[in-house]
């Protein structure tokens, strides 16, 4: 298999225990196979990662990725992925950013960036172009992600030297600590900061003067040229207003509208507050737009705030997920105290997601009287109080009093608190719950959130509005079909590698993938082998968490998503168990596995992955005795 | 000379008078000379439309041009030019608007549109590729703009049409009226309008299948990329916010502290209510963003009012411009007055910088008792007078009582009503100052103006933060050649065709312009030809002014302008006719022309266009005694 356009063609590794430097060539049958991002990055998890690692030992590792369009001017090609064994799951974890790291590393000449071992001491990796060494970190060891940046970018002597790195929670092992570049863009999710802080890595630098090579230039052109025409005429004024470029939290108007909206720890799906915190509100306190890379839509934005004790405060965001999360879900309802918590967050390194969903949880655990004054240090940890949830993030970074447990994520502080608290801990596979509420209003995000293979995840589709308009309501009718279209949608350029909100925005398909791909790469791809990639991909994403011990009794949700609901639309409606075990039994079905969730070997063969096959055999993790009995075993199908 | 990449490579020209519609080839030796935009239309200007054309009568011509740039992926290549005599000085006039019309244009396979004589009765033309008709369109007379573009697209029965339309103002000739396109867009100076309106042609529909051929596509990627890597890196948060997408009205907080805000009819520079329309009032009425065709800055923004009895009226805008002229200047600090001010204008087809100016020098007017209500129709002509300026709006457009006057703008208004209030009629050349106000605290804004080729103008460059940060205070040192390097900056853009906001934001210079017209022409132009380009584009339009009868005594200000700062950083100081006289000679030499402002036939040979000089002196309108005498004749050198 011959170089093709878009990559930089090699993979960078790095040994911190060792302290050996590698620069591999890309496997280029892997490339062809997985073309990059999510599909690569996995495959070298999956061959490089043997079942049963520890997420926090020196055998997990810490993967960079890029795809072939990444620095490309396709919009939206600013966005990288890290992927890694997860802490909080103890399962596979992918999480994206933003920015301008990615082009950065291509600029660099390099597709991937695979880091394993422990460094002796805090370190960090300062890449130029071919000049990569690790370097003593003991002076950044501490300090906050914003300190980190700006003191790594003075250190390198390099004003556009792109930096990654983890802030104190990382350090201190929390199960939400993320990783963020360009100050304000996260790979938030599973716990990838943990890890780094695991190998005592503080950051990753990197600069590069290197350009990419496209192979058919002038099918791309021709092509962005299509793309804004059609992208264009659908966002024209007055048409469809430009929504995205609101930034975010206008669509917590939508979420508290149709009845999704988490609230008081998911209790309920609309938020009496909301209007503190909706899209008009933060829109008053935003500064600044802002674009990432080769993005035409460019929904980040800088907010100040403008009242309070936290008066002044900047940030990038809150995006819809921290303003819903930190703010109705914590019954909070003032954007300031929301741009103030993502402050904290932020600078701290920690997951706001993560952050909002578990400490909910402890101040429904405190209204119930499971956790005292006594265990909060003190705080009157009470929904709505601004100030217990400043304090709780800033003791979840430093590990300090109950913010230890908390920092563990919301499945093992409940597995730690237990007294019931694990009812109404809102995770699935131990990642906590993003900001849509799954229940009778939305089986859709019920069956998202059960087979996304990192735990409860937002970033695989965006179903409300589809099954809002479209879907017969509080019935399942439909909700496999559109989940898994939605998922296949963003599988390409998950791969390519684009940001998924631009793909929604700008509605791209699989054509569009297939064009943009053969123009950058050179390679003819078709359609048909786009929509392969997609059951190549998420079939092995799959058998990585099998392996790991994951089945179908780990595709659920939260006990609470099966009760009634309280209020609203869905009110005495519930989705039930019986009702998530007909949308996984479909879901399984249009993928083509079995009852069990399991990829056949024929399937595996078919997709050219038999060496998956081949080591999921070997692990006896196929279709085995026990998950065959699943079914007349468990009553309801799916574990809690 | 051969086909080139970018072009279409034809030129539609519409007759109205006899009906006939021809296709030309483009003048590939133009082409060459000229890139396209305003080199090529104003070639064809000068070639076409003889000295002493009525500007309103049949022999004028209207041109929209684009350049071999427009519809590529370049950022801001979706932008058109329009241009005519205008019947608001007499002279050259050159408009341009972004939106979508410009590409549209291209795909349908034209890069000019040459439109003349005069339709018998009113008429729209519609083209789709190579079906091109001239339709009737007396029912869609006396329509709004919006009204007139949502008809034209259901009548087209194509949603993705693109229009390019006149409203009342321009049917009733108004030297005020624009053509507007994309319902937000508009060629707004120059009273280009009228023009339409003279000939009776109400719109220009198009929609086009084709595509853009770029020559050197590798190329243009590979600096795509380099561009939007140095863009960003500039654009970085915390270094340099990203201004433009917080929408134009941020200027106005820039200007008013600098003190050259236009308020009170340009009597002062700084505005005691301009907290209520700056760019924080604006930014909290926006409800959309959006974005021209390939644009990632993105700075049109949509608002909807919130108060007062227009509260609810939605527009896109208002720009820095419209904010100032129509607020400030007229007394005005309401916000919601501005939007719904903004929302009359652009429906009915006005200018909103020339209705601002030609109101507030009415209100000047009105207040020394040169008008009175008797004049006005019974409106209480005040500053401050939101109703009135609304009324005034409407009356322009209807030419009803007063508004008839101030239809023609404030030159032409001004000569009506005489009695001295031609002292305060604030323009140049016969076109209406935008919103800097040229005086002691900046020299360099009164350079602009006075050199401007259609009137007083505010797109050549953005002189303020340098002058201000750079230059030293209250003195023409640096002047001419600030002005002449940020004119020269944006020639080969106004040619390529792009967006100059977008030029001065990216920082994007001749070298850049070199990289990008080579790429998609496949023509090796070098830099050194750039600025052979901005020579002989400058010195062809002031050719065109010059055998017109224009000379040094045009290039000047309103009296206004060179009397004392009554407040401000500025007060007691004057702009002195001496300063604008030695910044003149200054910026004259730059250009290589003679002490009266005339380019030599040396110059115009080297600059490859001996037909010019040719034409000039035909016309006898070189070197003759007239402009020789010039300086001792008159005392000042500068007629008012």
């Amino acid at each position: 298999m011959e170089n093709a356009g878009g990559y930089a063609g090699r993979l960078l590794r790095v040994d911190l225990t060792s302290g050996k430097i590698a620069v591999e060539e890309l496997n280029w049958e892997s490339a062809r196979k997985f073309i990059g991002g999510r599909g690569y990055c996995t495959k070298v998890l999956f061959d490089e990662v043997p079942e049963g690692t520890d997420p926090l030992g020196p055998d997990n590792k810490v993967i960079y990725g890029t795809g072939p369009l990444t620095g490309t001017p396709v919009p939206g090609s600013g966005r990288h992925i890290m992927v890694t064994k997860s802490p909080a799951t103890n399962l596979f974890a992918d999480t994206y950013a933003g920015g301008h790291f990615a082009p950065e590393m291509k600029f660099a000449g390099y597709d991937f960036i695979v880091i394993e071992g422990k460094a002796p001491r805090p370190s960090y990796i300062a890449i130029y172009d071919e000049n990569v060494k690790i370097r003593d970190a003991t002076h950044l060891w501490g300090k906050t992600t914003w300190e980190t940046e700006t003191l790594l970018k003075e250190e390198v002597r390099d004003r556009r030297a792109r930096v990654s790195v983890i802030g104190p929670a990382g350090e201190n092992l929390s199960n939400l600590a993320i990783v963020q570049n360009d100050y304000y863009h996260q790979c938030a999710r599973g716990g990838v900061g943990a890890v780094m802080g695991s190998k005592n890595l503080k950051a990753v630098v990197v600069r590069g003067e290197k350009s990419i090579k496209v192979a058919r230039p002038k099918h791309l052109l021709n092509w962005l040229t299509d793309i804004e025409k059609t992208v264009q005429a659908s966002m024209e004024f007055g048409v469809i207003p430009n929504r995205m470029k609101m930034g975010t939290p206008l669509t917590l108007n939508i979420t508290n509208e149709v009845g999704v909206l988490p609230t008081k720890n998911f209790k309920y799906g609309d938020f009496e507050g909301a209007s503190g915190i909706d899209g008009y509100a933060f829109r008053e306190r935003v500064i600044a737009d802002t674009a990432c890379f080769a993005c035409n839509l460019g929904c980040t934005k800088v907010t100040k705030a403008g009242k309070g004790p936290y008066a002044g405060a900047v940030v990038g965001g809150p995006e819809y997920e921290t303003d819903a999360l930190l703010g109705s879900n914590c019954g909070i309802d003032s954007i300031d105290a929301m741009i103030y918590a993502n402050v904290l967050c932020d600078s701290l390194g920690i997951d706001t997601v993560g952050a909002g969903n578990v400490i909910a949880w402890a101040m429904e655990c405190y209204e119930k009287g499971i956790l005292t004054k006594n265990d909060t240090g003190g705080i009157e940890l009470r929904f709505g109080s601004e100030s217990a949830v400043f304090e709780m993030i800033k003791r979840i970074a430093t590990r300090e009093g109950l913010g230890d447990i908390l920092a563990r994520g919301v499945k093992q502080a409940s597995d730690v608190i237990g007294q019931g608290s694990e009812k109404f801990a809102m995770h699935t596979k131990g990642l906590e719950y993003p900001a849509y509420r799954p229940g009778p209003v939305s089986p859709a995000w019920g069956l998202f959130y059960a087979i996304t293979e990192r735990g409860a995840c937002h970033r695989r589709g965006w179903p409300t509005q589809i099954e809002k308009d479209k879907l017969e309501q509080f019935s399942t009718e439909g909700r496999a079909e559109l989940v898994k279209r939605l998922y296949d949608q963003r599988i390409p350029w998950h791969c390519g590698l684009t940001c998924d909100i631009v793909v929604m925005f700008f509605g791209l398909n699989h054509a569009h993938a297939a064009i943009s791909l053969s123009a950058v790469t050179g390679w003819d791809i078709s359609e048909e082998e786009i929509q392969k990639l997609c059951e190549r991909v998420a079939s092995l994403v799959r058998a990585f968490n099998i392996r790991e011990g994951a089945t179908r009794l780990d595709d659920t949700l939260a006990p609470r998503s099966f009760e009634p609901d309280l209020r609203g639309k869905g009110k005495g409606k519930a989705l039930t168990k019986e009702m998530l075990n007909t949308m996984l039994d479909e879901y399984y079905t249009l993928r083509g596995w079995d009852k069990n969730g399991v990829p056949s070997r024929d399937l595996l063969a078919e997709l050219g992955i038999d060496d998956v096959a081949f080591e999921l055999k070997k692990a006896g993790k196929t279709w085995t005795n026990k998950s065959k009995e699943v079914r007349s075993n468990e009553k309801d199908g799916c574990r809690q």
